[in-house]
């Protein structure tokens, strides 16, 4: 099936993660690397797409069939979607990313941030699949957001919608890292989870000790999928702080269904992995906080279904659909 | 010019205000009437509409030159755009209002939400002219909203998207009229102005006696409109009260722009009369709270231009865009 291949790249704050897509979002080959410390020029960062793209088309029987090129950055791309305005876990300012890999790589090239290619990912052939309206949340150790309206990525005015991580939801609340005060993405995250568990086990609480204990004593080795693995082990506190998290996010998807009316949220991202102990409360707080309950149709909430591949599988299918 | 007008239909809470409007958006001729009580039939509505729409096409020289009608409705309008699911100030309930109307009306018909109607003359002949992702708020006793996304409005899933008055902003906050706490539109709209000014009176603060002065001393003639004439007319504490709502409506806009990336605020409804003692509060709010400000342009807050028509005219609008 000539045509029928795109490559993803997906540069995420540590890894980069690239691989061969087919037509029905299978990764047929694929590779990896460290992502470049943001210390280093822009040109590094380069250097590794070209680099695995090259590995990936040499190690192709026929390289014919790869047909396009798709980027997906961990940071704001600009409408042009040629620029990446601002990565914070890159040296990229404002760099124009599409000319200089355009530059060096035969294929037409796409670009778009990470979390629009996670959801076009899921939109195609995941989760959302059919879905005209979708919201894709993903939890990471904060929040990625990605808007589909009348199956369409939403990017904004200047290609920067969908961070809903930074909406507020607690007035004068928890200092975030973007300078604000009471962001969503500080009590529905993956972070949250981890501060939450950290200042109950600061506060000497007896009901943090089964915890403590599994992490023999080292409050410092406390990791978000180390309370979601021990929540699903069956540690009642671990499931009380992810119930907690699931509330947070019931509330924000509730102000999302107000502003949007979407059909389906999608939930995806490492703390996704605690599933219903994660999702069965957002359920229950979402209906409680939804505006006009009863006179309107119920969004679906569901887990996403392709991982941590999303990012990958959707630049590639995007690349292919834009070329 | 034939085919160069429409009739548009804004069916609001209090009054029915219907006219011929040219492709200009201007309004060529008029009429009204009182919105029939919520405990009468939803026939006597369609009567009231089909009443207004055969007054101005027999006033009209040359009737053939009307083309289509638009109703704009106070409602959660389905995403059929038929149906009127539920309209809190009229007895419609699941009301097929489209069928309804097109077997009474020989001319094609169109129904709307009142708010997306006029957000749609906004970007057509106001306010938001050229633009092509704007947020319009309509600041009334509660808070209307509608969304233009790559110059189309986004109705969302079921019809019902624009409900930003009912996002949640303040957790455990005040009870809103929809059933929950803490909705947008009980800290910034004309019922919250009104609700803090009479509190300040109950409370006895000397700084709200010059307002009680001009009152007559009669809190129950307490108004929005009252308040914003009073700031105008230079009283302290009413340019407070409504920097106060400022204040908030910025919190909410920062949200809006952090999800959908607007190049547009459109701010209208009565409470927009106060003007810059409003919207530079506003302003201020929303640049404090806006995530990524310094990475980001920053979307521009003007006040609506079309004042109360906006609904009438855009309803006019879509009706002739649509058939």
């Amino acid at each position: 099936m000539s045509g029928g291949l795109a490559i993803g790249v997906d540069i995420g704050g540590t890894k980069v993660a690239a691989g061969v897509v087919d037509r029905s979002g299978a990764i047929v080959r694929r590779t990896r690397r460290d992502t470049p410390h943001r210390s280093t020029s822009p040109l590094v960062v380069e250097d590794t797409i070209v680099d695995c793209v090259e590995e990936l088309l040499t190690a192709m029987g026929d390289p014919a069939e790869v047909v396009a090129v798709g980027i997906g950055a961990a940071g704001f791309v600009a409408a042009d979607r040629a620029t990446v305005v601002f990565a914070p876990h890159l040296s990229w300012r404002n760099e124009p990313l599409w000319d200089a890999l355009q530059r060096r790589i035969e294929l037409p090239i796409t670009v778009d941030n990470d979390a629009n290619a996670a959801a076009w990912a899921e939109h195609s052939f995941g989760a959302a699949r059919g879905e005209t309206h979708v919201v894709v949340i993903t939890l990471g150790t904060g929040i990625g957001g990605a808007l589909i309206l009348d199956s369409a990525i939403q990017r904004g005015r200047h290609g920067i919608a969908g961070e809903f991580g930074h909406m507020q939801v607690v007035p004068d609340g928890i200092r975030c890292e973007c300078g604000n005060r009471g962001c969503w993405e500080q009590y529905a995250s993956g972070n949250a989870l981890v501060r939450e568990a950290r200042a109950m086990i600061d506060a000497g609480s007896p009901v943090v000790a089964d915890l403590l204990a599994r992490l023999g004593g080292d409050r410092s080795a406390l990791t978000g999928p180390f309370i979601t693995e021990s929540a699903h082990a069956g540690d009642a506190t671990s499931r009380e702080l992810l119930a907690e998290i699931g509330h947070w996010l019931g509330v924000g998807m509730a102000n999302l269904a107000a502003a949007f009316d979407p059909g389906l949220f999608v939930v995806g991202g490492g703390v996704s992995g605690a599933d219903e102990m994660l999702l069965g409360p957002a359920r229950e707080s979402f209906r409680r906080h939804l505006t006009g309950r009863g006179y309107r149709p119920e969004a679906g909430i569901v887990r996403a279904r392709l991982g941590s591949d999303a990012g990958l599988i959707g630049a590639a299918e995007l690349a292919r659909a834009t070329r």
